[in-house]
């Protein structure tokens, strides 16, 4: 009977280690295609065991507002709140506001629905009482009800700026203002040494089970180079394992403007271009079917890769996709 | 020819004369009330004949808004834009922003339709630029064809403060949040001594055809004491003809809480207290039928009367009223 219990008890041991130390995993993500997988992950993981990191390198006041395109979509998506029609903004949206800002002669090239205008107006509210961001954007999560930790990358500012052949461009104003027409010469990134990566980022980084940081599909040079560019944060994401998910299927951005900003770069718009981008930070890859002939090469290069079905259409796709990235990463890393 | 020239130069001089030398109104208002006569002067007077000076001292801020609440109600009405079903704000409102403000967990008790936000907004970003709170306005008279001077009283800070028996209230907690429930015990304007009447309304109050101030049927506690508070204004005020419309209609206040202020303050809740309050400042006052019997007593102490129609249900009856008040005012000081 000793022996027996003896004999069961690393079982119940290995098991409640299992438990007690689950592994974590770590999302970077843009807007919308980011947003998409992050929903997918958060389908497939325990709340716990995922932090998803926000860009906020689009982060800009308008009308006196501070708004957070990338925080927003990943708030909205998460909450089953987005725009599904529009792949923006909030659902059963109006528009009453902007019709009545118009008719007044102000600015409207940045679109605001009524129902989104509340959440940039708690957000502006709370800054101003000395709130961080990850503490409003906490609270937001808490009232959508939505489980994983979402949080800024950084509490600090730190503003993407696009130079262009028509001069330097606040994000937003290159993306929604001038809709990416303007060819782009460089991308910086305003205070990016002064900028701290917020407490929930560098936790999960720290994270001692930490099993995978997953960069999702979004633009590697606006949307995941603003969270690379943090004092530290590359040196910490290269001592950890990373893959990421392809922003580019059979040579075309699925949303946004990575393709024409990897023209204007010079770089070749494939997803062979993006993992090469990424290079010695990569060690996955995960690659749609239609660019199933780069893996060999990828491969080659010491990336470890995935090909996959990685459009994601609906829910199913997302949940799908992301539970074929999490059984590959736990085949590579078991 | 020479003398028949001459015979007609004087004519024609006393002509110019009329038309180089209109005489010109200034109306003092609180909100509702007082934007109704506002309406019809503006319908009766040519524009550059009338300025309309509104109480501020019921501005703050919320949600990190400035909202100007007698502006933007004389700017509604004025505009015919203003909500008549509901007797404030603006018409054909939708509420989004409150409802997802309300899921969000955000304060609720003051309501901002969805229209009425963009005004609120751009005023906001317009003093944050630096202008000052009568260029803003003069840009939104502007920018929603509102054509007589509409100036507030005050670009400074003056905040009424209702002093109750569960303390000091900010007057839009009052009246708003608290529902005018607390029992009032004192009035106060913080800043009054600090605050400087606007360029607008000093102008009109020297202008050399000043024919006579208006006081508007508004709250003479709260809407319109704040603008006599301020430095210089009583002295001028004073030296100058003023006539008043009853706010209190057989010992009613058609909208607001200036009878049971009346009430809490143990002044008699007439229009003959109306008067008496306003005492020496008064040369003349607009009574109801319904009061014609205070008219002797009124007359006695030296303060001309016109007893006449003074609800104003319909448009008709803003123009009637506003007509026979000028009418009169000329009749007084031909």
């Amino acid at each position: 009977m000793t022996h027996s219990m003896s004999a069961q008890a690393p079982k119940t041991k290995n098991r409640m280690d299992q438990q007690a130390n689950p592994p974590h995993y770590l999302a970077l993500s843009g807007g919308v295609g980011g947003a998409k997988l992050a929903l997918g992950l958060s389908h497939v993981l325990p709340a716990e065991q995922l932090t998803i990191v926000a860009n906020t390198g689009d982060d800009f006041e308008h009308l006196g507002l501070t708004i957070c395109p990338d925080i927003d979509t990943l708030l909205y998506t998460l909450a089953d709140l987005n725009n599904k029609a529009l792949g923006w903004g909030r659902q059963d949206e109006s528009w009453h506001f902007m019709e009545t800002l118009k008719a007044l002669g102000a600015e409207t090239w940045f679109q605001l629905g009524d129902r989104d205008l509340a959440l940039h107006t708690i957000r502006t509210q709370k800054l101003a009482h000395g709130e961080t961001l990850s503490q409003v954007t906490h609270f937001l999560c808490q009232q959508l009800g939505i489980s994983p930790n979402v949080t800024p990358m950084t509490d600090d500012p730190l503003k993407t700026i696009v130079k262009t052949t028509q001069g330097p461009l606040a994000f937003q104003h290159y993306f929604v203002r001038e809709q990416c027409r303007p060819a782009i010469t460089g991308i910086e990134f305003e205070g990016r040494h002064s900028a701290q990566p917020s407490a929930a980022f560098l936790h999960a980084l720290h994270h001692p089970h930490l099993k995978a940081v997953i960069i999702c599909p979004s633009n590697p040079f606006v949307s995941i180079a603003p969270i690379r560019s943090l004092p530290g944060i590359e040196e910490r994401l290269n001592a950890r394992p990373v893959i990421a998910v392809s922003p580019i299927i059979a040579g075309k951005a699925l949303k946004g403007p990575a393709a024409k900003m990897m023209q204007e770069l010079k770089l070749p718009c494939t997803a062979l271009g993006v993992c090469e981008y990424y290079g010695s930070l990569l060690d996955g890859f995960v690659l749609d079917e239609a660019d199933a002939h780069y893996s060999q090469e990828m491969e080659a290069h010491g990336v470890r890769t995935l090909t996959t079905q990685t459009v994601m259409r609906t829910l199913n796709d997302r949940i799908q996709l992301a539970e074929e990235v999490i059984t590959w990463i736990n085949t590579i890393w078991p």
